[in-house]
């Protein structure tokens, strides 16, 4: 899946990935209100309804330009069964479009309980010998607290259907590295220590252009991290959060792709998103247009990420 | 709610915890055949309401004997969005029962989306205005890899809720020691500092007993760090996965209480659940008996524990 994002990302001359994380605040009055009557007022549903209108629209205006988005579950789940269903329909969706999907879930645990996550979310679920397909992103970020055997359970779905893994390594948080900036016996980091597992995992998934699917987050808002583990991972690719909304610029993250442009891709949530309730978009766009805001802020980002890689 | 778990398990003398954990090939024929009837067959609803109908079964056999359940929600959240409806409905049900429930759900994240999962899970969804409750477990485990900032959004839910965390430090993986064992530039393995930093969040939150709503995970697989990270950690309550399938013992847990028999809540899944296909209770025990089966392993477990504590 590594060579099908990097294809993309090379046809579209663009890194940028769209962040599908909506809150209610950011979604047009217009659009709640529909929701909210046609799902009996302010409901779980109506939440729900909410997010994937609003998705909808966005996707529709920028799907072109876009190699990817990336729903963040925990946005949805803060609304229940009702939201989790509105997240699988934007993964439907998206990939409709012809979009990667990235589903940020953060999930893992140990073997047995990974493999369950791993048929949910890049697997099959197999009811007594029917197979049905639950939530089918094409890439998932995972947790690496627990060590290589609660990653191997993802390999047999990364293999048989094309997916792939971003694996936390030095995430965008102001506080990442109370724990991953630790200082180990041997001298280097723990972001360090698990990039290099990263590596190792990702050894049997390199595809064309030298990138395996067993990809990492490095948050753009650590500039010479990023630059550092683009050094010492050539073969990793990044998922970069922290653009934009968090503070990373593009001049922080251009450490993280490699000289040819390629090696990374960015996101932006808030940013784009909710491009239309921005004090940059907001005198250019109505709530009415706010699809068209987020289609302007892909192209300004588009345009940002390019003069510096 | 740690002082709630607490009273339960000295008014029940009864340490144990009931992971909910189902997998398709531990229900009994007779309940999926019921279940793919009613719900079009070998389905995603089918296999969701057989898990319902199974822990419910195992509720009802059970709760007269335990503090607790720990449903697994990986093992909902393969079978998709009618998974994630079951794993719901099974908290509902088991805290009708007036159960402790543990939402196993290895959650976390940056500080924002820490904060959506914080409201789904142990929080309020606030539709403009109109709150509704998502999922409501009592507790949830969490992943301490980002640190400080992506432990501080639950507080705020803890604190008006009454709600607590247990935040992995060593987890029962045969491989867990791969990173959580590796010793930092101060010679402690991370799981230690990890370990530290759990009593540190916890710290506002003790109770009556001594221990805080900020818990710890630590396996039963490891008796000496288990037995280390008590002294350590005087006011950290330890959830202990690894018990009986796992391969942990009585006595390799055993450390991870204090002299008065307090200190730790031990989990098992299918030791339990699937009591009645088991070398040790299926000649006891029929199919259709498969949750007289968990009571007499819930108590069987009762034994072995009080036996060493």
């Amino acid at each position: 899946m590594i060579d099908t994002l990097i294809s993309k990302i090379k046809e579209l001359h663009n890194p940028t990935v769209v962040g599908l994380d909506p809150r209610l605040n950011m979604v047009p009055e217009h659009i709640k209100q529909k929701a909210y009557e046609e799902n009996g007022g302010k409901t779980l549903e109506g939440a729900a309804a909410a997010f994937l209108a609003f998705n909808k629209a966005i996707i529709d205006a920028t799907y072109d330009l876009i190699p990817a988005v990336k729903p963040q579950i925990a946005m949805y789940e803060a609304y229940g069964v009702p939201g989790i269903q509105a997240f699988a329909e934007t993964v439907a969706y998206a990939k409709s479009k012809g979009l990667v999907v990235i589903g940020d879930i953060k999930r893992n645990d140990i073997a047995s309980t990974a493999q369950a996550y791993s048929d949910g979310h890049i697997g099959v679920a197999n009811v007594d010998g029917n197979e049905i397909v639950p939530f089918d992103e094409d890439f998932i970020t995972v947790n690496p607290y627990l060590g290589t055997d609660s990653i191997e359970p993802y390999y047999e779905n990364m293999r048989n259907r094309n997916k792939g893994l971003f694996v936390l390594v030095k995430t965008s948080n102001p506080g990442s590295g109370e724990l991953q900036d630790l200082p180990m016996a041997d001298g280097q980091p723990l972001y360090e220590t698990v990039g290099k597992l990263v590596d190792r995992w990702g050894e049997p998934f390199r595809g064309e252009y030298g990138f395996s699917d067993v990809g990492a987050v490095v948050g753009a808002t650590h500039p010479e991290q990023g630059k550092r583990l683009r050094e010492l991972l050539p073969h990793v690719f990044f998922l970069v959060p922290g653009y934009g909304a968090q503070g990373g610029t593009a001049e922080d993250l251009a450490g993280c792709f490699n000289k040819d442009g390629i090696g990374a891709i960015v996101n932006s949530s808030r940013g784009i998103i909710a491009a239309y309730k921005s004090a940059k978009y907001q005198n250019q766009f109505s709530p009415e247009e706010f699809a068209q805001a987020s289609r302007q802020a892909v192209l300004d980002m588009k345009a940002d990420l390019n003069r510096v890689i």
